[in-house]
């Protein structure tokens, strides 16, 4: 059994954008993200729409950034969580390149990743466009309460990522370069609370970041960052916990985009989370320190809980995933 | 723009399994589907577990039929119909393989056919199972009404496959082989009628099949047999009226497993329908005449309606999308 894969062409990250809404453009990485809203409407008249405006701006602005016109990116690949993906599709609606949909909850964007640098690195592709979204608001009345409820959140839970990201990956021109991945298992810790996916996604986590050192032959040091898509405070407690049982002691190098994402002062809880969470922080503050080469190697771990309403409501515990891409300045 | 991959190292299908419901195993391909289900409920306590059951009997038959144990497998590429794909995350759970979801609706099986065949094509992995399942009952209660209701369905209506399949591609051993693959670009139509699929799927499946052919600098007469997934009797006659002004005249070439799976007679319809019919399709009645030569070439090119109930109830039309793959015997 194989699970990570070396990229001998080293794909290249030539563009990259982020949206994001006001709460994330308030946050610690507000000086990053390239197109910021007002309102989290977008000028549409439902949360679903704004986040199908929100992916197709990301994508758009994502090609304007790497110089490339529409006629000449091959393929989208993208995912979001509204159920059958309807962000991806009907943004994907108004591009005239081919549609690959991807789903992995918030494991989504390095799947697409992985997805994307294979296509490259194979020849199979020229330019490919990876990208993500959430919305607090269309995840909230979809897996949990309509807002006006006014529901009490519990201390465990996360906030939810109003923000889309897109990197366009080419076998030539300049950018940071993808130089391995290793794809997820399906994990389940047992978890059976769908307001603690932290703790739910953490195994998984801690599962490919283990194969990937092993794989690798490499330990911990090797990379200047080892960032988790959206663990969380307590989620990114138990990964540094179940990697220091197994001897690699992450705690120098390991960031949470969902810790990372919000100034937590409100209820927020554990931080950010949502298959936009680590797309908005990779597309903006992590490839801007990539490409001024104030970070040289990091891994990207982004994870996803398995769930939908459907199963917790059978009574299912949380099954979840986590796939690593590792890039290079 | 390149939508046309050309699989140099031709990877074969050496494993496959069709795991189908009691309709399906009644019907016309009835003597080639592997596992037949004596009632849809397989066992189970609801219709989400039984899909579950079902796309994971397939996959793991589909092992057996390609002679290979769990841990030879590298990764499970599979989707399904069901809100966050929960049959194929619940399934994957219970193999130790890498796992990688993915959704486009009814074209969801030659979707995650074409990205297996590049993993193994690119030298990435050496075997992987590319897996989709639907549910008739699951697929009503979430897309349309509960079927305790008893609702009336409308003539234009298609009836979705209750069965689950599964190919296991591989670089070494025997079997069929995968020389190319066209992937699909969103296409709308503009129709508003959800009960009306396959007329709108038509055109996604035209502009796949066109560009396929244009890309190959083939025609209709280099395949034995143009099979789309499941545009039903009325969006069969679609496609090949779209083609045939394009000066492509599939007539004696195309058959659709929607059209195929079902003896036509009670409320079926316009014939079957889900992200199980092209599969179930394909890994029995297809792969028996591919192995036994009776076929030298095929095109199969799966459609799917890439809506939502929440689009639907919206306002939107139903972009849809079509991925072919070529098989040669």
């Amino acid at each position: 059994m194989k699970r990570t894969i070396f990229f001998n062409n080293k794909p290249k990250i030539i563009g990259c954008s982020a949206v994001a809404g006001p709460k994330e453009s308030s946050g610690s990485i507000k000086d990053y993200i390239q197109i910021k809203l007002l309102d989290d409407m977008f000028g549409e008249k439902t949360f679903e729409k704004a986040e199908t405006k929100m992916l197709f701006s990301a994508i758009k602005d994502c090609f304007f950034s790497a110089k490339k016109s529409e006629s000449e990116v091959d393929a989208i690949i993208s995912g979001d969580l509204l159920n059958q993906i309807i962000a991806s599709t009907f943004s994907a609606r108004n591009f005239s390149c081919g549609y690959v949909g991807v789903y992995n909850a918030c494991a989504t964007f390095t799947e697409a990743l992985t997805l994307g640098a294979m296509m490259i690195d194979g020849g199979y592709f020229n330019n490919v466009v990876c990208a993500t979204s959430s919305h607090f608001s269309s995840a909230e009345r979809q897996y949990r309460y309509p807002l006006e409820l006014g529901s009490t959140r519990p201390p465990q839970s996360q906030w939810t990522v109003t923000g889309a990201g897109a990197s366009l990956i080419s076998r030539n021109g300049e950018g940071p370069k993808i130089i391995s991945a290793t794809i997820g298992k399906v994990v389940d810790f047992g978890v059976l609370d769908a307001n603690n996916m932290g703790a739910a996604m953490a195994a998984a986590a801690a599962n490919t970041i283990l194969t990937h050192f092993i794989d690798c032959k490499i330990t911990n040091n090797e990379y200047d960052l080892i960032v988790t898509g959206d663990l969380g405070t307590l989620g990114s407690r138990i990964v540094k916990d179940l990697l220091w049982e197994k001897g690699f002691d992450i705690e120098k190098q390991h960031v949470d985009c969902g810790e990372l994402i919000y100034s937590i002062k409100e209820d927020e809880y554990q931080g950010g989370s949502g298959a936009g969470c680590s797309s908005v922080v990779f597309n903006s503050y992590l490839m801007d320190k990539l490409k001024k080469k104030k970070l040289n190697k990091i891994l990207l771990v982004a994870t996803g809980a398995l769930l939908s309403s459907v199963s917790s409501q059978q009574g299912e515990s949380i099954p979840s995933i986590a796939h690593a891409v590792a890039v290079e300045s």
